[in-house]
């Protein structure tokens, strides 16, 4: 399940812009790669010694970590293309709020990325910084979400590769974001089986899974609404690094999120309807119970009392004829017993009226 | 009833603009009329080979896909008018969300429009592409919405025919919309139906009636609500397809839409009103249950303990005066029975008072 | 009670602007004035034959239909006046959402009049034509809400003579939202009301009641909440209908919108509290229902069941030492007694210590 | 208690802008008082027969009424200083919404202003005119709120002498506003109060209490709401008569309207939340109740049938062998007491370890 | 816990700017600091007698008052820096409301601070003057906060010393801000502690705890929601006192500001989902108990009623046939058991169907 409180935080008080590492080991994979519209100019694992000598003129730069980027080699990348510190220490701390801090002479932006974990979602931090010639990526999950991206790029006949550093980042964000759509498709599934569950067996198994899901459901929403503000600010275009040509495109990346942030809207809504219902089942079967101890209890009880007057000793005075003369009467017993009949019968035609049953 | 989640998505990371069939069989009839203000100069059942060639000056192209387009077609269309990739892809996936895009030489839209399938609502596609002299329509659901549109276009007299592409786009968007009021009028009926149920006898059914209502709601809502952001687009008019003077046309469509989204509101409010009626009336039963109940229990019991004291045998000791001397009394037995009729009595009296019954 | 569905719809995908008359009876009486600040030039009851003549330069002509208009009538004032067809058809359809539309040489506007009938609120509609020289009004109600006006203005001393066109559609107008408040006073004694029920003697009328209130409110909600969008534009002032120096007396008919608005709002707070208290208080009820049950029971059951075990015939048995010597024992009875009380006063001092009673 | 409807309105129809005194009494004192920076040129206890030749160059005039101000004197002041007839209506029917009105030469605001009555909390009308040179205040409350101000004004050290009419209003405004802190503070005691008394011992009183602190609260909030649009109107500055330097001043007033709303909307949060805990004590209690009911009740019943069972006469036939041997065995007695305390045992360890107590 | 009402304010109707010290023992300790970029040019405890003559050409001077300022001293700082009165009288009253006001030559906040007092959170006031080249700050808690700050400002090769007040001012607000943090990450625990607590053993200490958890939310909320807008106005720069380079890292706060917000958010959602969860297990096990005392009580209740049957006298009159011959059968008894085994078993089959266990 997810943690309510994610954030990894510095010690309150401590200077703005340090890279202090988090106790999470640095099982970073890095890929970096330099192309240009014709090939691929360089393909290495690990950050080069020296980043930005590798860059001819016209060639565009991805560099991309997987897991925690550690501490020196982010400097030296940070250092090579001019990032800010307090991007840099953002992508260091993550449950970080999803957000774009547009600088000189690149933006960056962070993202928390819908994944699955067995069978539940689970919020992965991702953290683009995004210039004229270079995008460098950070995403701290495990799943290896950019194979597509990497193998669209060095098809020699895709259009990614003659595309700007900006169409690379679309198709970055474009992966980040829908993922978060077969995730989102697993949930429907269980929130329609527990609904299911719910008003055939309601029980206290279906009240935890449906406690479950709004907890991951509201830790889900968390994560999906400020990308919605992120991706907006993209598409609208105050950002010089992205051509107008491609503002479409992050339109469209945009749209998704709306349809993402829909999507967990309805959930939402579904859920809380669903515990209206099961505590309607609940009530109804209480009253179910109830109306049968109440007709059973409601005929018996006057019953018993009457032949608990007829077990009482009186007649051990023989001689006063006020000492119960009906069980001495010789019709006395047979009386009785239709007494009592006419007795339930009244009782059962009253809660037949009252449509107890 | 409606599924949750209702998209259809291409897998992520693959290319944008791409144009992947949906496992959905193609059973497509295009309609494909060619009109000018003095007569219909073309019409036909298929894509024609080249549309371009079809359309001399000053002509207007109708192009109308009943269900999925086969994607051949549906590229040779999209070439031919010069429509946008992305805007193509999002035809084919259907299970979007409402928004209207404009590009270059045309607007494009989509629209949950609302049909009935026996008693349930159900959201259908529709998408439309807006050019200066052409319209091209999808519709995916089953009924046939634009009989009455057709007929007013091959009828020489009416004034669709006189006025330009943007009309046509509107009758098209008007008989999409006001498709919706005979089911909202419908469902108004169910709901009618429904509380009258609830207050009379409520139960599991109206229970499982109310919460497919509540369902239904949510889901219809999900496409409305971003439907009027789109007409309100149309109707405010930054596009240059729509003249100044059909924009009040289109501001009548989407006031149409913002009284169903007000319908769809005020019918999810009385829907949320009713569980409480239920739950109270339920919370009522209960309370009625369990008065009968401790009236007759609180009566009896008492009662039931004192005629057992009578029916111990502690005369069995014959010799002893304290050995029950009641049992031997000569008017033990009525005295009882008076006793017993006095604690009836007051215990009624009090029930009485408390406002029992 | 108010219908969920009001509106009145033309067949989806007929031509707009149609004027269909609606299956109501049209029971139409016009108001026919032609005045100028001198005189009254015209006056009479009917449409007439060409109404364009009647019109001195410098008079100002109010045509009031009380009930729906004949469809040749309007055409015909619609002709003389030219006012916009798609705005007759909204006359015509009555069941229509607030609005105002600003036609090139008019503005229109509809609004919902809040009346009573018998003790319940109905909204009925009314329509307004405003020109720079005539108003065409249309009221849908039984009631006659305008003689006020119409005495006004037919008061040669009387101020409304004097003033423009706008002024007398402000008459209007103001005393179709002032209508209101008599309604919801009458509103605001029955919630009252069934406060006082609901403390005193909740039971299923009172939720009915309740219910009926609840839902009442949210139907003139949804009249009452467009018309303050209708009334604010009007006092902002885009409209070149209305005189600067008039704009502060629609002001004045907007703040009492707005005071309509937070009069509903409150009363529904109110509503939606009082459900609580309901519930509570039966809640409240139910649990000292279960406390009479619960005490009267747990005394007597134990002493039922030792009466029960003197009740057994094991004295049957007269030589075995074993069969039950209580009996036999001379103080046996009295002794009884006293455990019987003692367990009855021990489980009296344990109810009070849990503040049973 | 607050009446829900307060408003005092004139009948439906009439003209704007006519005085009609209200059904109150008019239980006026005037203030009236003209000073300039150096001395107090004039003070009075009633409205002077021509108020407008009171007033020398550069004074400042200052009229009160505490009470419904006489129509013949208001009338007479408004003529003096050209106060808008719509304005001079508004100070008749009090029960207002706050609102602020910016006429030709001069401002009008209606605010309403909470003042403590007995224990309950009240909502009375103040109405301010403010002009270059005179402030007309009418307050309909019984308590005397501008005694400080009033001595500060005669104070001839004071700053408020030297300051303009729009600082005189600032005192004014500010005794208002700032006369809430000590109510919403009494209130709090009571919310405080409630609090620990429905945790302690729920019942209906305490629900009572909840009901008419949720009720007051209610009204409060549609007094208080409004008058932050009109406090932040006059801080924001388009007003002519207040002068730039005062600004911050009504900024500060503003400052405490905004503190207010937000201590009032904590207090509704806090009572909609005890309701749930007073629902939630209630459920628990019964849940104890039912739990001692059961265990008591299902312990006791089957030992009650058991000696029911030998109570049974069956051994009147002393021949048969099958007629209750139990009986005439020579332990049977013990034995069956080493039963019942078994089954008793048993049903004690089976509530133990479904943790009922 | 936190108070409901905690301002502390000046009686109403006293003069705006007036300092009148609260009923709060001034327990003060002064940090005085004059530093430039090369060296602290002065340090001392306590309010220098003339604080401007300390203050050389391009030095900066830091003021910090722990716990309540003497009015003496605050009015000398005041007048040295040119104070506002309306800002210092604000300081005095704590229990304000987080605002920013800009005055001419400083521009000054208040802002609750979140600290820890044992497992309760609490906010304290902090109140901050930024000039050109001064910084005061007031903190009403009781930790000591700063002590950082103070250790960066005194490093001879830290970056603070060598930039202007406003990132010593930044380095205030960012220490007050991430102080929330720790407090938020304790609260998270008690409420998934509390979680846990409610699913298996819920009970009124949980419902206490629940109570108290929303209370406290409810009130950071208050402090945090307006420090939301505070900081924005800091870091959109429309305040000369902060220079353009900075906005950057004041938008750094605000955005902590926004997580911050975003937790307490979904803290409440969490705690108002868990009364559900409560009230949904209470209903469940009710509905258990009173299974079990249903099933025990109806299939024994009848059989109580047989064997009293056979428990009456009516044999005492030997010579009628009709006295309950069924005593005398020969195999009476053991038939009687037989029938009675049988009802037990088809009640046991009845609630079997009904899945009651």
């Amino acid at each position: 399940m997810i943690e309510l409180f994610r954030k990894k935080y510095a010690p309150p008080g401590s200077a703005p812009g340090e890279l202090i590492p988090l106790p999470v080991a640095p099982s970073t994979i890095v890929y970096c790669v330099v192309y240009d519209a014709t090939a691929i100019l360089h393909e290495s694992r690990g950050v080069p010694d020296d980043p930005a000598s590798l860059r001819p003129q016209g060639s565009i730069l991805w560099l991309h970590f997987a897991g925690q980027p550690e501490v020196s080699e982010l400097r030296r990348v940070g250092e090579a293309l001019h990032l800010h510190p307090l991007a840099l220490e953002d992508v260091m701390h993550h449950g970080q709020r999803p957000k774009l801090d547009q600088f000189d002479n690149h933006l960056f932006l962070e993202l928390g990325c819908l994944t699955q974990h067995e069978t539940h979602p689970v919020v992965d931090d991702f953290s683009l910084f995004l210039g004229q010639d270079f995008v460098v990526s950070v995403y701290y999950g495990s799943e290896n979400l950019f194979a597509g991206v990497h193998a669209r790029l060095v098809d020699a006949a895709g259009r990614l590769r003659r595309s700007g550093a900006d169409r690379l980042a679309h198709a970055l964000l474009d992966a980040v974001v829908d993922h978060a759509f077969p995730v989102l498709e697993a949930l429907g599934e269980r929130i329609e089986d527990l609904e299911a569950d719910l008003l055939d067996h309601p029980g206290p198994d279906a009240l935890r899974e449906l406690h479950v899901l709004k907890r991951e459901m509201l830790l889900i929403r968390r994560a999906v609404w400020p990308a919605r503000d992120v991706l907006a600010n993209l598409s609208r275009g105050d950002t010089p690094q992205i051509a107008e040509q491609s503002r479409i495109y992050f339109g469209d990346v945009y749209d998704h999120t709306v349809q993402i942030i829909e999507l967990v809207e309805s959930y939402r809504d579904m859920l809380a309807g669903m515990l209206d219902i099961y505590l309607s089942s609940i009530s109804n079967r209480q009253n179910e119970v109830m109306k049968v101890l109440t007709v059973i209890a409601t005929i018996f009880i006057p019953l018993t009392f009457i032949v608990g007057v007829y077990g009482m000793n009186f007649s051990v005075n023989e001689t006063s004829p006020w000492a119960m003369p009906e069980l001495r009467a010789d019709y006395g017993y047979p009386v009785l017993w239709l007494v009592m009949l006419a007795i339930a019968g009244a009782m059962l035609l009253f809660f037949k009226r009252r449509r107890w049953f």
